[in-house]
């Protein structure tokens, strides 16, 4: 009996391993292979404060202060948590687990476009993670469909290596930093396409064409790219704790301030829950905030400041 | 008139700071002298993901990244915060500030025993920062009053340093860590005065003694010590902002999950709210969230999530 799982190991997970580790709670860490999450896939991090350089190598310190605090990592799916009196979590390969608490921090994954030519072009030109793949366009024409930070910080990316940078944007305004915006709309080889939409993707063995819409006209037209980045959002998958929590319109979990979700015990933090704002510094600080909650779950405590006289 | 006021340049206010600049907000920071508030008395850090080492170098990293992103910085105290349509904010020198948000982010204020001796000897052996004054008792016998993690780690810390440390607390149990806890057992200059009260410090210039009374007894004993460090809690002060912000019962301003107020426009985050868990990471997570939510406010956006086709 785990006192908690933690279910996911990116920037809240690992948070939430070193305050369980600091406070000895026998502790499992279940991830899949990606250590780190979406922080990850972030090449200059400039906004968790005290950290700038590579979002991996501050996973990095995340997970060796983890692993120094005596997290137990598991590698392995949750296919469903249970609560029959404690928490039973079942994995993909069969084993269960049982914990006196749980925290839910596997975030999110990528929104697909839904248009032809999309499964057969994925890692045949089609990219969703412009920091991965932009370093294998050098001199090539390439597209970034999306209109928030995750698009601008890609078409900027690419703008270093690639020849030509489409940035397609459903609508004429951006919704990212505007220092990122201002940046893009300086940089001469990003073409802003505004008020188009993506339609369908072409090509033959790798992609040459991506076929695009004008929202208000209905009028297409094609752009001739080798490299297509989608970065156009998330979705969240909470079919594991069915009916333990409570989702919003776009299945992000509920939570209250202290990261609780409608079952005792059971707490979210980072991406998957309802903060609109997905960043590092947040999601750390709400591991930190749903770990130490379960610990006052396990103990008992029901203090809820500093000593009081 | 300013985008955003920030009022307090600890963990929440300058991580706040750093991403008003990223979305290049008009920002000012108000702040007394302590730029990095609570977190600059720890002097070992081993919560904050990503870093390890003194308190006040990491805060000199939020600081050097706030100057960085912009922020514009003004040492003064807010006497008193109002919204006749945008918000003004009152300083103790007379000027008045326009703008268009505020994020309250001052922190809390340490608690007084309130006990016959304790102004008077206050810096004349009392002291409220044991990582500050640990130092000036070498080979001294000290007592440290409190029984959360401040206490235990000063008490530790101390050891380190003096003869000796009592350690008193009003309770038979600690609220602290259970590594802090264990270690604080462990070592063998910490002697445990459980269910104890202090009630008196006496001395000549300097003190002396600190009289405690047994909870259950009520039986007086005087412990002979040069150095008394009270860590027993903290209050949080709220005149400045009264009827426009809701409080709990320890004074601590109500937020929800999105740092918002009663009142809009208007976001607190870090120590001075009712979250429990006062913790340098937490802080930093609010401070970007409130400054988003701010963001948000001006900019009319009304987007809560990613791109949704």
């Amino acid at each position: 009996m785990y006192d908690v799982v933690i279910v996911g190991a990116g920037a809240a997970g690992l948070t939430a391993a070193i305050y369980a580790g600091r406070k000895k709670l026998k502790t499992l860490l279940v991830t899949g292979p990606n250590i780190g999450g979406e922080t990850n896939t972030t090449n200059d991090i400039q906004n968790y404060p005290g950290y700038e350089g590579p979002g991996p190598v501050l996973m990095k310190k995340f997970y060796e202060s983890a692993k120094k605090w005596g997290a137990e990592l598991l590698e392995g799916r949750v296919l469903k948590v249970s609560k029959p009196k404690n928490f039973v979590l079942e994995l993909d390969d069969g084993k269960k687990i049982d914990a006196k608490t749980v925290i839910l921090c596997y975030g999110r994954e990528r929104r697909k476009l839904n248009i032809p030519g999309e499964d057969k072009f994925f890692g045949r030109g089609l990219s969703t993670c412009t920091t991965c793949d932009a370093p294998l366009f050098p001199n090539k024409d390439t597209v970034v469909i999306g209109g928030g930070n995750s698009a601008l910080e890609g078409a900027l990316e690419l703008a270093r290596i690639a020849k030509k940078v489409y940035l397609v944007h459903r609508r004429d305004k951006f919704r990212g930093d505007e220092v990122s915006v201002e940046k893009a709309r300086q940089e001469p080889k990003i073409e802003l396409v505004l008020n188009h939409i993506p339609v369908e993707i072409t090509g033959d063995k790798f992609v040459k064409t991506l076929i695009v819409e004008d929202v208000n006209t209905k009028k297409r037209k094609e752009l001739l790219v080798q490299g297509v980045f989608s970065e156009i959002g998330w979705e969240t998958h909470t079919d594991m704790v069915k009916g333990l929590v409570e989702t919003n319109a776009v299945g992000e979990i509920i939570v209250d301030l202290l990261c609780k979700t409608k079952t005792s015990g059971l707490y979210a933090c980072g991406d998957l829950t309802v903060v609109p704002h997905k960043q590092t510094v947040i999601s750390a600080g709400m591991g930190a905030v749903a770990c130490l909650e379960a610990y006052r779950y396990i103990t008992g405590s029901a203090t809820t400041g500093e000593y009081v006289k």
